[in-house]
């Protein structure tokens, strides 16, 4: 059901202010920043490997990002795990008793199809299935800007 | 410098809690667990695709786990990155400015040797480096108790 860590989730309150250590420090150069307007966010998808780093960013005030960041401030906010079949892996967890957020997928970064599972299934986690289409991985470009 | 995500550390009150979710619920079957008496923690190394998630129970009162857990209750602690030379990277980043919690490597669970860097210098995120030996990574067993 699961391959492996597809990536971390981290909220963030300016991409630009964080990029710096991920790009110039760690030398992680494979970075790609798009808008999910559905959950009022821009994300920054760092290649690190074979997974990713997110760096969520709220674009209102209302986003959930934002609601994090308030609450918490920047740090660690969800950890997702790659799977080939969202739609059998949701199906399974629900049958095992599991709470999801999300019973059908919605979109996420890079083209994926993601769901939550509920923290309170997951001992506090955040924990999202994410599931890429045949062509994400190979999208992701090189930007030095 | 970096060659990927190593692990996610999630600190939990009970690893037996908590394991049911990823064995039996998520069928991430191979688990190993040990302590590292110097950290006060008992961890449950879960192998997922290339990377892992440890669970980390505290073993005292004034493990930095226990502690953890007071002021945050359970959830994701550290994001672990993974490094073929654990010195040279200490060397780069303390070169960078970054602030190194531990300027010299140390034990980590499954023969990893370890450095944190400091959350502020890691947009609030506490970030470890993390170097196998060569036989770790080939020491993981499966256990079905």
């Amino acid at each position: 059901m699961i391959q492996g860590i597809d990536h971390v989730g981290i909220a963030v309150r300016s991409i630009e202010a964080q990029l710096e250590f991920y790009r110039q420090t760690l030398g992680l150069q494979q970075v790609q920043i798009e808008l999910v307007n559905e959950q009022r966010v821009r994300v920054a998808i760092i290649q690190i490997g074979d997974s990713r780093i997110e760096l969520l960013e709220p674009t209102a005030d209302d986003s959930p990002i934002a609601r994090f960041l308030e609450r918490h401030g920047e740090g660690m906010h969800h950890l997702a795990l790659a799977t080939e079949d969202i739609d059998g892996a949701i199906s399974t967890l629900v049958d095992r008793g599991v709470r999801m957020i999300d019973t059908t997928p919605r979109c996420g970064a890079g083209g994926t199809q993601i769901a939550f599972i509920h923290p309170k299934s997951a001992g506090g986690v955040l924990t999202e299935l994410c599931q890429h289409g045949s062509q994400t991985r190979l999208e992701v470009q090189t930007s030095e800007d």
